[in-house]
């Protein structure tokens, strides 16, 4: 069984966004590492028989008010962005691509930057042109990332990408996996961490490990 | 506005029960009193336009851990009852009847004594008998609880409380509101807590408070 932490999220998710900004620092603090896996939460919630958030007027409600608190009290920069909620595709196929042409350090500094200009700024990240513009701030030529979203392969390893999490039991994000053990949302780091400091494989969801 | 905390519970919901468990405790240290609320998930899930977790087999199935081991991690002692999930309706229409006629104390006291049956020793606490023997040992008469069950207006009143949750915008348990703001899980005691060092009233939906 891998060591790694696997960290599954959508980009349009703020609590995976939360997540997305400690998951390095605990994972680093206890030795691992950690495997970005960019999912889609339609795919995922249309299999496991469950509805976004967002349209279920009641949670909403709620869930709005305890994003912010949760990232005020976390001391995350947070702000809803501009035609918040929003299908997201782009920039998760061009982090497949960047991990598979790139490497997996590019693809997440890609990645993070996304989150940050998303969730931090209201920048629209599913604008191709956005995404061009941030990977070339990493070193990536443009032209090639935005072929890369036109390419169908690309859209393919995206969409896979959702059912592979299916398959370890995902069902929401952000979740992550850790020595077979499954942990879902940024509100539980704090167990995360738990079996981080004292590791002992207890359960895995599917996960087969 | 009240100072006491709404804590809104079904006799039904593992994350209540832990949650019941450490409610006073922690309302206590910050001078305020619990108002216990029992409801029904069923109804509230209803008019939210959920479904209730056992019956979405991939959040199910990582549910049935993480409760378990959010359990463990608090050091409360939990099994899953026989017969779980199951429709709960005798305790709460008990604990009803016993806050009108017997004062809010004492229903508090059986509403923790059938929780703790419930999933601390497995006892089915929607059978009447088993209630109206936590209730004598409280020094209620055994007759007159069992009488209450059958009575329309208690079942009446029971109903109500539902309707009367989903009127403050609560749509799952454990649900605690505390100067009109809104808390849902066991998950956000910390948050909670905070909440009452610092009081400040920020956020009720439909609290009108």
């Amino acid at each position: 069984m891998s060591t790694d932490i696997d960290f599954y999220f959508d980009f349009v998710s703020p609590y995976a966004y939360l997540a997305s900004s400690r998951i390095e620092r605990l994972a680093a603090a206890h030795g691992r590492k950690v495997r970005w896996k960019p999912v889609l939460m339609t795919v995922l919630s249309k299999a496991a028989g469950t509805q976004l958030t967002p349209f279920v007027p009641m949670k909403w409600q709620y869930v709005q008010h305890d994003v912010a608190r949760s990232a005020r009290l976390a001391g995350i920069p947070f702000h809803w962005p501009p035609g918040f909620p929003k299908l997201l595709l782009a920039p998760g196929r061009a982090m497949m691509w960047l991990a598979s042409t790139h490497g997996e350090d590019k693809a997440v500094a890609f990645a993070r930057t996304c989150l940050t200009a998303w969730f931090g700024d209201g920048v629209d990240i599913e604008d191709k042109e956005v995404l061009a513009g941030i990977a070339a701030r990493l070193g990536v030529e443009r032209a090639a990332l935005l072929a890369a979203l036109e390419d169908d392969s690309v859209k393919a390893a995206f969409k896979q990408a959702s059912e592979d999490a299916i398959a370890q039991g995902v069902f929401g994000v952000p979740y992550m996996i850790v020595d077979g053990e499954a942990f879902w949302g940024f509100d539980r780091f704090d167990q995360l961490e738990q079996a981080l400091r004292q590791p002992a494989a207890q359960f895995a969801p599917n996960a087969g490990g």
